[in-house]
């Protein structure tokens, strides 16, 4: 729309990053898909992408981990990570100073959060939760249309993870083995099953032990902040069966101990993400927009 | 000290309501404990000790479940209870109503967790986590000084618990059963062990289990919000060598993975009360105060 500030937003992803242009009321101008290599190889593309189109900030969704305490010396960092080229990497620094606009940064899950919330299926949830089941699981959390960060943003997928009593598998957590991300990413179902979860539609076991696992790490993130509402997305979670699983074993788990308007409901308490796909870059516009302001990131 | 508005406090517990008057320095002008008994019996002996007191605003603390949704036409009630006469009880409307003066309510972890961001072991924690481990386990928040919530106040005590591999205790929590405090609260302790854990100091294996259980809930709560500092309290965490058993197997199981400033003391970052007791009463200075200024609460 004619007279909003113009915005940049980055969502960079294991295999590609994505980048696009457009404001604060959700429209998407442009788009662009490079793949993600080396920092020295992507991110000079992405700073083609933006160089003629006259932004006035950026937001960027990133993958983790990275330091988002304002005032650190490596705010807007990638922390160190296995990724190669990426560790320590300045990455919000180098797209402001190269782009010349302010920008502010987040994990992919708070800004896919902060898009469910502005733009999706999070309208109006004061504290909202986002979950994402993919490559690995993430959770983020906005307070009041705020990422929420304490020492560093919140790892709500590796939360301790009472086990399927038939599963035998060890998980793929490096960190922790079988924690609830290591026994239930997309990963953890392959190397458990032997395929990949869109082809084990007819093996119901498949989809009854990942709704164990998913149900459980719903009822600690409701006991643990007790959230309005929660979106889960993420290439799992396509798997759109796994709804009523998922709501049903909650229910069952809570068992009527948080008795609230939002969960009389479970169908509405826990939703599919509403932006297919596009929730961490329509984010990206709220954290660019509030870099613009001045109310976070760097200018 | 002089020029600062009077401020009364109010703990509610299971045995006992304490009542307070001071101000937002922390000092504790005179304070009176009255029983816990049916609301029509233990209020006005609360109103009796604050009438001659020239208070200008009260802050509550109380036991839980309690309605902190402001807005709500039930806020500041208790919330359906098995505590004889208390459900749906308009507490704070009634203290306030019968003072003539503003007031706030939150539950008496949230209320302890901002007194020990105030003026205890919290200090200068943007997220901060409160334990405590005592009849039950509750979970507080304050994120910036204000407690958090969402639908609710959150029950982080109530998360799913990996077992102690020993353990073959049914667990106490009448809503989950073996959630961590139906494992590990007092009450959970004495149950399983036969004995109160104030005299069960000479049974190692007793602690050992403990402190497996309180490490995995601070592991979760770690993961879920990951707080700046955490702080706990309770009757069971009297019992001090809890705290390097917990610290190190906290250490092991996050296993590096959330390597911050913060973390790289435990001894610094996972830390018991330093307010004796008075961490909730002290807190609800801190409602009180907020609820004079018209930031919360009812006027």
């Amino acid at each position: 729309m004619e007279g909003l500030p113009r915005l940049g937003s980055i969502e960079t992803g294991g295999t590609k990053i994505i980048c696009a242009v457009g404001d604060i009321s959700g429209r998407i101008e442009s788009r662009v898909t490079i793949p993600t290599d080396v920092p020295d190889i992507s991110v000079p593309k992405v700073m083609d992408f933006f160089s003629d189109k006259g932004i006035d900030a950026v937001g960027i969704g990133a993958f983790g981990p990275i330091d988002v305490i304002p005032g650190s010396e490596d705010y807007g960092s990638i922390r160190k990570c296995e990724r190669r080229g990426w560790s320590h990497y300045p990455l919000l620094r180098t797209v402001c100073r190269g782009l010349g606009v302010p920008g502010d940064m987040d994990t992919d899950v708070n800004t896919a959060c902060l898009g469910e919330y502005a733009f999706g299926a999070g309208k109006g949830a004061d504290v909202l939760l986002y979950i994402t089941v993919g490559t690995g699981i993430g959770v983020g959390i906005t307070v009041g249309g705020r990422p929420l960060h304490g020492m560093m943003h919140p790892e709500g997928g590796h939360v301790a993870a009472v086990r399927h009593p038939d599963d035998l598998f060890g998980g793929t957590c490096p960190f922790h083995g079988d924690c609830i991300e290591g026994l239930a990413c997309g990963p953890a179902i392959r190397e458990r099953w032997g395929a990949d979860g869109k082809d084990l539609g007819g093996r119901p076991e498949v989809w009854e032990m990942e709704a164990h696992y998913l149900a459980q790490l719903v009822r600690n993130c409701m006991m643990a902040v007790a959230p309005n509402r929660i979106v889960m997305g993420g290439g799992v979670m396509q798997q759109e069966h796994l709804f009523p699983m998922i709501r049903e074993r909650v229910s069952a788990q809570v068992n009527g101990y948080m008795d609230c308007p939002e969960t009389s409901d479970m169908g509405s308490y826990i939703v599919p993400s509403a932006l297919g796909g596009d929730q961490a870059l329509l984010g990206g516009f709220m954290l660019a927009q509030s870099a613009f302001e001045g109310r976070s990131g760097i200018s």
